[in-house]
């Protein structure tokens, strides 16, 4: 048996060089070298992001009743951000040296005093807001001035009043959405776990006061379910953080992480699950001079509703899941002969969120009868699947990189489809393969990956 | 025969009324009294922006060996914007009203001295820059300076290298993506048409010089088939404008633009189809040093590609989807009695970009049985479909807000289904009612959509 390794004790780095050359992740402005806390996806990584979010939204919205979908601005009015603290509170302690000039984030040294790169003196720290400025208008002043949204949670408050006035829904109910949110990072880092530019996935649940606990006790297990269930994240690398009276936000009357094991970064933040009480309803009402409480035409009770977010980050759950999937095999996957191979990568991601779903190869390129075959085929199955034609090299060749870039399934038009109008279907996983008629091919492939 | 009317003729606030009505788009931070140029899409223009963005990747990427996919960032090192002559070229003229201080694009007034409000003496045009700036660090400085893009274009041009480094690509090949874009109008108006946030769709489509005419009149092609094909578009409301040589952009050789008559703004551009030369490879070439050229290995030629560059705003389809499927029924849409009744709304959206699937819907919500038979249809057809599950109403005013919605169908449980096992399907667009088996749905509607 090859020895198979994952990348928990090494370090991130593997992952970095691997998800480049890949076509996963990109620093972004690649040519001019790069812009810090910034990273292109590259098509296997926006294909993979996409199924991230797909598979959030079916979870979230698709399959519920009682959650609605939204689509709110990056920017916003500026008073938003007056009512929600943002412009007060969303701040971070910066540092600076007075040698070398370097910054830092103040809560993050160990010794507030020297710098830890030069071991100058550091000039005591000052809140630095994270969020990022603009000017919206043709003149720049106050009165102009706007901000990138630091999280997509305030989207949802200001739409809580046009969601219920036009959607009959009832509480308990949700609003979710996903979307961009920016900061203003001082040490963005640790690849894109830490950037200034990022996806979110957030939830608003709205809840009667004093239902509170239950539905975040609910939704703490939910949302452990999607990445156990959904996203097929090993047990052993995910676990639920309670936050500390200390450590909560100014809005959280509680607030979990779920967390999981990163290579090179040990236990870090994937998604936090915050209850907000009515802190956030209740500052737009006092900003805005709207009357934002909640009906109910039943019991004839009004109130101010309470909150249970559930927030997640895209490009961590993307790390996370390849962390989880990246294997190296020394030696290679197939030792049937004596020969050393070279180490082979193996990318074991769940099936809905691999990039790629179904590998097209014709055997040999050199034979016209097999090229078309193999073209026809894949023109039939990319309509209902994400497939890739790849003719290039040897078919072992082909297998490893299919391997590397995760496809569950490869599938090769060898010399007996032309006789017997079947093909090979590999299994990435256990490398065992099945003849499949091509015209069951799109129901074989269907039930496969449950595309229904 | 009732009267059907589109909103042709009619005003487009028709439109932007509706649109709120019913969760489409809001007025964005409307509890703030908005933002002008800004938009939230509310439950269902979420859902119809998602199908159109679905749509638009399945014909460009998905079923396409020759493009791949790319999600670069919104905010870019400066240098782009630099080589792209953004910086120095992406100007509007802007005049300023000497009484009044209204400002106005100089380039859309007829008589460019005096004021079209107040009739005011207007200051000579200056030129302004369309692109918001930001700061990313701590300091806000030259240094620092950064902008949002205004165009996804940029983003795949500067990961042109690392796509043909990585990807096996083969001249000709497209990159594709979508996102986000920002553009600081001096003007922002027609609704959704001219924000100054908005989405885009663009592709680049890397071609040898000298087949770039061929490539650019396939596209042309192609995109509108897009538009009347996959989307639906009534062909007498759709059109292709060529730029006159005054109007080409400076990086354009060809350019034409796709147009949709919208009610109470005639023809409008929807997408433009640019034959932009090796412009931005030799100008990206040039600033960052790189080299950009391609290199085909079978015929040992070295050159810089050309680039034809179809690109789309999503809003942009989204609005004239609206208003091409937005039809008023004077009398409403069955007149089987002689009461009169009042105007109906259907909104007969293509099946594909509809929000709303399928409406599930027991006949009464006050019998035990119908309700459950109701709720655990809806619990079968979600994880298949998207679906809504409403029972607040009379049968009929039911599937007039489904009509409204543009939902092609909606199922019925009624008292019959206790005993029969089966339901009554609708059709929005024939009204015409089938009866149904439960244990065939998923079939029956999987065949409706092609949903595979």
């Amino acid at each position: 048996m090859a020895k198979k390794s994952n990348v928990n004790n090494e370090d991130l780095e593997k992952i970095v060089s691997f998800a480049k050359r890949k076509g996963f992740v990109f620093p972004s402005s690649d040519i001019y070298g790069g812009l810090a806390g910034f990273y292109d996806f590259g098509p296997l990584g926006v294909a993979m992001k996409n199924n991230i979010k797909k598979s959030w939204w079916k979870k979230m919205v698709q399959t519920r009743n009682d959650v609605v979908g939204l689509d709110s601005a990056i920017i916003m009015n500026p008073r938003v951000w007056e009512a929600s603290l943002h412009t007060e509170n969303f701040t971070d302690p910066l540092a600076e040296c007075k040698e070398c000039h370097k910054r830092f984030r103040a809560d993050h040294l160990e010794d507030q005093s020297q710098c830890p790169e030069c071991k100058g003196e550091l000039i005591p720290p000052r809140q630095f807001n994270l969020m990022l400025k603009t000017f919206i208008g043709p003149v720049e002043d106050e009165a102009s001035r706007a901000y990138l949204r630091p999280e997509t949670a305030q989207g949802i408050f200001i739409n809580y009043k046009n969601i219920i006035d036009t959607q009959r829904v009832k509480i308990p109910f949700g609003i979710a959405q996903i979307g961009k949110s920016f900061r203003n990072e001082i040490t963005p880092g640790n690849f894109i776990f830490r950037t200034r530019e990022f996806e979110q996935m957030e939830m608003e649940y709205f809840v009667k006061p004093g239902e509170d606990e239950k539905a975040f006790d609910y939704w703490v297990e939910e949302r452990m379910k999607w990445y156990l269930e959904d996203l097929g994240i090993r047990k052993e690398k995910l676990r639920i953080r309670k936050h500390e009276k200390k450590e909560l936000a100014h809005y959280a009357k509680t607030c979990v992480d779920v967390e999981y094991d990163f290579p090179g970064m040990g236990w870090a933040e994937i998604e936090g699950i915050a209850s907000r009480t009515d802190f956030d309803l209740r500052q737009h009402q006092k900003f805005s001079g709207q009357d934002l409480s909640y009906y109910n035409n039943e019991t004839k009770e009004k109130f101010l509703p309470f909150v249970i977010e559930p927030s997640a980050g895209v490009e961590r759950a993307m790390l996370a899941l390849l962390c989880d999937a990246y294997q190296e095999i020394e030696g290679g996957r197939t030792q049937t002969t004596e020969q050393t191979k070279e180490t082979e990568i193996l990318l074991k991601l769940n099936k809905k969120i691999a990039p790629i779903q179904i590998a097209v190869l014709p055997l040999v390129k050199n034979k016209e009868e097999i090229r078309e075959k193999a073209e026809s085929i894949y023109c039939l199955l990319k309509n209902y699947f994400f497939c890739q034609y790849d003719e290039a090299g040897t078919i072992g060749r082909r297998y490893r990189r299919q391997d590397e870039s995760g496809t569950p399934f490869a599938l090769t038009v060898d010399f007996d489809t032309l006789k017997t109008e079947d093909v090979t279907v590999r299994d990435r996983d256990t490398m065992e393969q099945e003849r499949i008629k091509i015209d069951k091919l799109v129901e074989y492939f269907k039930n496969k990956f449950e595309n229904d």
